[in-house]
């Protein structure tokens, strides 16, 4: 293995540690060449994400929804690594890499309206590092803790600098009671190295209850003290950008009103993944792409309902 | 047994039912002697529950604040069937009977501005059934599931009819994501008979995770979808009023800010719990009074730091 800097260490040291991001949070050489207001890129620079309404079309958000069900059911039928069902009940909890097998998430993937805000942040062109429906069901969803999504595609994945974001379209509306997305603003700038080892094929338990990579809660009492907390609500076709360092996480839903959303993860080109910062094999390809880097080419133009669809 | 019509059958059929309610909601012979804005007592009795900012003065919020850190650190080192763990981490979630305990909660249990509005609500004299301590803590305090009250006052504890109502008092601030109670309006008017039977001892289970006694989802979806979900959030001191039969629950909380309440239930001296309802020996005397049914003589001024505190 040749010598590479780790800025980012985790899951190394006996206690937990918040480290300073040496990397910028928007890439951006020209700020002025931003696709939309670049208020809203400072705004995201300054709170570690963005939440656009209207970015979508109520018609374009059905024919996700319709996808997500057709999904839905075929996976019902279907056993495979990429579906995770909720500890206990075994209720579909997320399929992953759906921007490969469904020509919907494909589309949407390449959305202009997506992959040019991505790559403005990211300061390079992009490819999909991750992609996932979360269906969060009414009754008994169960909460997703605070995470770093970055801490575990470094130390899991082997991504190397904080050059990567997150977006979450919601499929169905998010009420404040639903289990909705919950973000730290400012948390962006903080890393916090967490605690212990990470165990052999960690991922089959983590995507259904994280406990290892976890946050400390004396540095997430610390983070909310700083910047408090903001609550991803509103219709469907909400989308959020975030990125890859924001603290986040969600609490249960008892609610009859399930909660979809459907997430892409951006990366920059420059910034692809190589071994992973952990002692561990890196994990599958369904959760971290590790093989094709090509750029995205951007698509104009509304998302429609596919031909073949009867 | 001497016989007696049960008007409110539970945990007996093979399938959920929904009854209507035969109690009205508010017992009061004249509205127009309401201790508060008759407007609020109809708005109890459309919703189920009253929202009231303000009640408490923040010196009198103190005091119960202080009661309640005191009750919990003397719980810390104790044994006994009144201090309820949470399930997986023993961390303790509930302390019941406090108004046997506490001089502080036993002044508060006959607070005039609390035993008047029960004792109009409720168009009797009123007596303590139950009273206990809620602490949801940070980072990992769990749901509670929606029930009724009443099925489970009138199965395991033997209460005739729908003539009790909860007080519920935050002692911290309830914001809309660390797991606050959320109430469905309406749903007061509706018994939601449950399925089943209920187990020996069932009480020392379902106060940690509800299993029995609980609501069906269709149910559950038919009461949301006619009256929606309010969120009882406010700063510390808030409280509210809720009738015996609301449908209520409250989602997990990982946030750091933990939540604690105090409850304080009264029962119309008339509607005093007999034999259960249900198959089982009735619940202990820490859960449901079953031998002091004197009515209350309401206290009149402020609540003070007890004298004899150091």
């Amino acid at each position: 293995m040749t010598h590479r800097k780790d800025y980012y260490p985790s899951r190394q040291a006996p206690g937990p540690q918040m480290l300073e991001r040496v990397d910028p949070v928007v890439h951006a050489a020209e700020p002025a060449a931003a696709p939309v207001d670049p208020a809203l890129v400072e705004r995201y620079d300054r709170e570690g994400f963005l939440m656009l309404d209207g970015l979508f079309e109520p018609g374009e958000v059905e024919v996700m929804r319709e996808e997500l069900e057709r999904l839905r059911a075929e996976a019902d039928a279907a056993q495979g690594d990429e579906l995770i069902r909720e500890p206990g009940s075994e209720v579909l909890r997320s399929i992953f890499r759906v921007h490969r097998v469904s020509p919907v998430f494909a589309r949407l993937a390449s959305d202009a309206r997506l992959v040019r805000l991505a790559e403005h942040i990211l300061g390079d062109r992009v490819y999909v590092h991750q992609s996932r429906l979360n269906y969060k069901p009414g009754f008994f969803g169960k909460e997703f803790y605070w995470h770093s999504d970055f801490e575990t595609w470094h130390v899991e994945d082997g991504m190397p600098r904080m050059r990567a974001l997150s977006v979450s379209i919601s499929l169905l509306e998010n009420t404040p009671w639903n289990g909705p997305l919950m973000l730290v603003p400012g948390s962006q700038r903080r890393y916090v190295a967490c605690v212990g080892e990470t165990p052999e094929d960690h991922f089959r338990q983590s995507l259904r209850k994280q406990e290892y990579g976890v946050p400390d809660p004396a540095s997430l009492a610390r983070l909310v003290d700083e910047g408090g907390i903001t609550t991803a609500t509103g219709p469907a076709g909400s989308t959020v950008f975030f990125d890859c360092n924001t603290m986040h996480g969600s609490n249960g839903n008892i609610t009859p009103a399930p909660r979809s959303n459907v997430f892409i993860v951006y990366n920059a080109v420059s910034n692809r993944v190589g071994a992973p910062y952990g002692p561990r094999e890196p994990r599958p390809d369904f959760l971290a792409e590790r093989a094709d880097f090509t750029p995205l080419n951007a698509i104009e133009g509304r998302i429609h309902r596919p031909r073949s669809a009867a």
